[in-house]
C-alpha cells in the first residue's frame, strides 16, 4: 500500500480498546482518524492521543469522506444499526464484532452493502480470535458442508469445566465466575445459549450461503445441568458441553441449534476446557477440521477485527471493486429449518423412580412403544427417601417420541421426576 | 461471477485426480480447459470426459491463453518448477500444492510472480485439507507471531501413536504403514523430517514475511525413538512428536527446527493422533489458535487447492491487481536463523549405566559443570547384563551445553551409551 487507509473507530469499550491499542502497537499501515466516544473515562485512558480524533458524535466518522472503513465496536442493535446503515449509504466498508446484530440483522445489512458496493468483514462476531469467518468463505470453498459443531460461548464452557473439575453447582460456580469477571451481571444471553444461537447461526448462514432467521433456531442453555449429570457422563466416557450444532441432510431441511450434549471422550472437542472455543467442520471433500482459541477477550477479539481491517485496506488500496468472496452472497434466499421435534438424536435421560421391583421394566417399555431403543439403563443410586435415580441412554430416536415418552413417564405413578434430558453426540 | 473462469491442471495422480473429481462434483463455477498427464493409465479413468482436453504436453496448457489458472500438481522440483515460471511469464496465476517447491524455490518464484502482476497460492502444501496459510495471511495479520508448533507430517505422527499404542518398534510400525500405503515405498523424506521442515520454512517465511532458506533449517526426524522412550515420556505425562517449531524472540534470530519432542500431555497438540496434523500458533494479540484435520490424503488436499482456485478466481473476475495479500512480499528479505547450538530447550537424556553407587552423582556433577540445572534423574531399570538404565530431565538449558555434556559422558566410563537425547516443549 502506498498510502494509509484511514479508518474510524465506533466505541473504546473492551473491545475497541484492545483494537486500538493493537493498531497502536503493531500496525503501521493504518491511520485512525476518528474515535466516536462518548464516555469521558474512557477517552482518558489514551491522553497520549491528539485529543482532535476523539468525538462523542458518531455522525462525525460517517460523514467524513477521508475515512474509508467504518469499525462498529459498541455492540447491540441500538444504535449500532442505525449508524451501520448510515455509513454503508455514505460508501463506507464495515468492520464489526457484533455478532447480535449479524445475526439479527445480516441479511438487510449485506443486501445494503451490496447495493452500495461495499463489504461487511465480521470474523471477530463468531470464535473470538479463531479464524472461522474467513476460512469457511474462502480456503474451506470447495467444500459441501455437511456438519459443524462448536463451543462457541466462552462463559458457559468455562462454567461447566469448573462444575466437572469441583464438582460444584451451577449456581456456586456461576457466582465465582461473576466475581471473577468471567461472567456479565447479567447472565441471560451466555447461560440460555443466546449468544452461542447467534454464533451458530452465522456459521450456518455462510456454510449452506442462505440466511438463517435466528428465531428458529432451537436453543437450550446449562442452567438445567447438576453436577449429578456431568459426574455420570463422566463414568460413561462423556463431558458435557454447550454445543451450537449444524447438520444438512442430502435432501432434508437444515438442523441448527444450541443445546447442552454428552460429548464422547475422543471427540477433539471434548478437551476444549474453560473459555476456550472450538469449531468442528465437516464437509466433503475435506473430511473434518476444527479450530480452536480464545472465544473472547479484549486483545483475542481485536486480532480478528485488525485481521479484517487489513485484509478489506489491502484490498480497496488495489481494486473499486473488493472481493465478492468477502460478500455475504446468499442474503436474499432464506433456509429452511428443521423443527427440533423432526431431528433424530441419542438421549441420556435422568429419572428419579420409587424404587420398587419393575420400574427398570416399566421405563423399557415406555420406550420399546415409542420406538426408542435403549443402549443402557442403569440405576445409579439410592436417594435418602429410597427412590430409586435411573439413567436412560438411547440410540437414535426421534425427538418427537423421545417427548411422548417422557410425557408417559411423567404420568407413571413409578416414576417421581423427570430430572434431566441431555442429547449426546455420536 | 458472470464467466466461468478457465484453468488448466497439471497431473491428475493422487492430488490432482481428487482436485479434478472435486471441481467436477461440487463446483459450478470453473472450467477445466485442459488437463496434462503422460499416464495413459490415469486419463484412462476419465473416459467419461471429453478426451479433447488431455495431452501430454503441459506447453499446451501454458500457451493457451484461455487459461487464466495454471494449478500444478506433479509435485517436486523438476519439471514442475521451470513450467511454473513459463506459466507465470505468460501471464497466469498459480496454484500448487508443492510444498517442497515452495519451500525451496518460494523466493525466486514469487518475485517473478510479482514482476508478471500474477499470483501464487499454495494453502495445500502445509497442513493438507486445513486452512492455515489464509488465515496467516489475512485473520491473523495483525499479530507478532511469538512462534509456532506443528504436527506437520501425518505418516510419522502415524507411526508415533502406532508405537505409543502397540509397543513396538520402530522398525515395525514402519512396515506395516507401507503395507497399509501410509508410508512411501521410501519413506526418507517422511522420517528424516524433511517434508516438516519443507512445512515449517513455509509457515515462518509467511509468519515473518522473510525468505528462510531451507538448508539452514535443523532437522531430526524419528528414527532414532524407541518404545523404550514413548514409554518413559509417558510416564513423566509427555507424549513423543515430530515437532516443527519456530520461535521468534524480541531481539534474537528467528528459531526454526524439526525434531522430535516431548509434547506435556495438557497441550493441545498431544492429543493429534495418528495420520492427523495440527499447528498452533502464538502471536499478539491473539494468543494462542490451534489448527487441527487431516494433513495430507486425496481429498482433503483437493479441498485446499480447489479453494485457492476459487478465491483466486473470484479475484480475477473482479480486478486486474488481484489482492496483494495473496502475494509473498516480502521474497526480497533473507530470514538470519539461530543455530541449533544457540538454542535453549529443556531436555530429555537416556543413558546405559555401569550399576555402581556414585553413577547418579557423576551424572549430575557433568550437568553442573555444564550449567545445567536437573528437574529429575531417575533409574529406570536394570538391564539383563546388569547395567542401569537412568533417565535425565532438565530445565532450561543451552544446547551447545547439553552436547558438551553428552560428550563428557560419553567419555566417562561408568556411562556405557547415550541412548537418546529428545528436547521437551514447555
Amino acid at each position: 500500500m502506498d498510502k494509509k487507509i484511514q479508518i474510524g473507530l465506533l466505541g473504546i469499550g473492551t473491545v475497541g480498546s484492545g483494537v486500538l491499542e493493537t493498531i497502536l502497537n503493531h500496525v503501521s499501515t493504518l491511520e485512525i482518524k476518528k474515535i466516536a466516544e462518548k464516555d469521558p473515562a474512557k477517552i482518558g485512558q489514551y491522553l497520549h492521543l491528539p485529543q482532535g480524533i476523539f468525538t462523542d458524535n458518531a455522525e462525525e466518522l460517517i460523514n467524513d469522506t477521508d475515512i474509508k472503513i467504518f469499525v462498529e465496536l459498541i455492540g447491540g442493535i441500538n444504535p449500532a444499526l442505525g449508524l451501520i446503515k448510515k455509513a454503508i449509504q455514505n460508501k463506507k466498508h464495515i468492520v464489526t464484532a457484533n455478532k447480535e446484530l449479524i445475526a439479527k440483522h445480516g441479511k438487510e445489512l449485506f443486501e445494503l452493502a451490496e447495493k452500495n458496493n461495499v463489504v461487511i468483514l465480521y470474523e471477530a462476531a463468531v470464535g473470538g480470535g479463531i479464524p472461522i469467518i474467513m476460512p469457511l468463505k474462502q480456503s474451506l470453498s470447495a467444500n459441501k458442508i455437511t456438519g459443524m459443531a462448536g463451543i462457541l460461548n466462552g462463559t458457559t464452557n468455562y462454567i461447566l469445566t469448573k462444575m466437572e473439575q469441583e464438582g460444584s453447582s451451577f449456581e456456586e460456580v456461576l457466582k465465582e465466575a461473576q466475581k471473577r469477571g468471567y461472567a456479565e451481571a447479567d447472565p441471560t444471553a451466555d447461560m440460555q445459549g443466546y449468544d452461542a444461537a447467534y454464533k451458530i447461526a452465522i456459521l450456518a448462514s455462510l456454510a449452506f450461503n442462505k440466511n438463517v432467521d435466528i428465531n428458529s433456531v432451537y436453543k437450550e442453555g446449562i442452567v438445567g445441568i447438576s453436577p449429578v449429570d456431568i459426574g455420570y457422563a463422566k463414568e460413561f466416557g462423556y463431558k458435557i458441553k454447550l454445543i451450537g450444532l449444524v447438520q444438512n441432510g442430502e435432501i432434508e431441511n437444515i438442523d441448527v441449534r444450541v443445546h447442552p450434549m454428552l460429548v464422547p471422550e475422543e471427540h477433539p472437542i471434548s478437551g476444549i476446557d474453560g473459555v476456550l472455543n472450538a469449531i468442528v467442520i465437516e464437509g466433503e471433500p475435506v473430511s473434518r477440521v476444527m479450530f480452536s482459541g480464545p472465544g473472547a477477550g479484549k486483545f483475542p477479539t481485536a486480532s480478528s477485527v485488525v485481521g479484517d481491517i487489513l485484509s478489506l485496506a489491502h484490498e480497496i488500496s488495489v481494486t473499486d471493486y473488493p472481493m465478492p468472496m468477502m460478500r455475504f452472497s446468499g442474503a436474499g434466499k432464506d433456509a429452511v429449518l428443521k423443527d427440533i421435534s423432526e431431528t433424530n438424536n441419542k438421549y441420556y435421560i435422568r429419572v428419579t423412580a420409587v424404587n420398587t421391583p419393575g420400574v427398570m421394566g416399566e421405563l423399557g417399555t415406555i420406550c420399546g412403544r415409542n420406538s426408542i431403543n435403549l443402549s443402557g439403563i442403569v440405576q445409579k443410586e439410592m436417594i435418602e427417601d429410597g427412590s430409586a435415580m435411573i439413567v436412560l441412554l438411547t440410540e437414535l430416536a426421534r425427538e418427537k417420541d423421545v417427548q411422548k415418552a417422557l410425557g408417559e413417564m411423567g404420568e407413571n405413578p413409578k416414576i417421581k421426576e423427570i430430572n434431566n434430558l441431555i442429547r449426546v453426540m455420536e
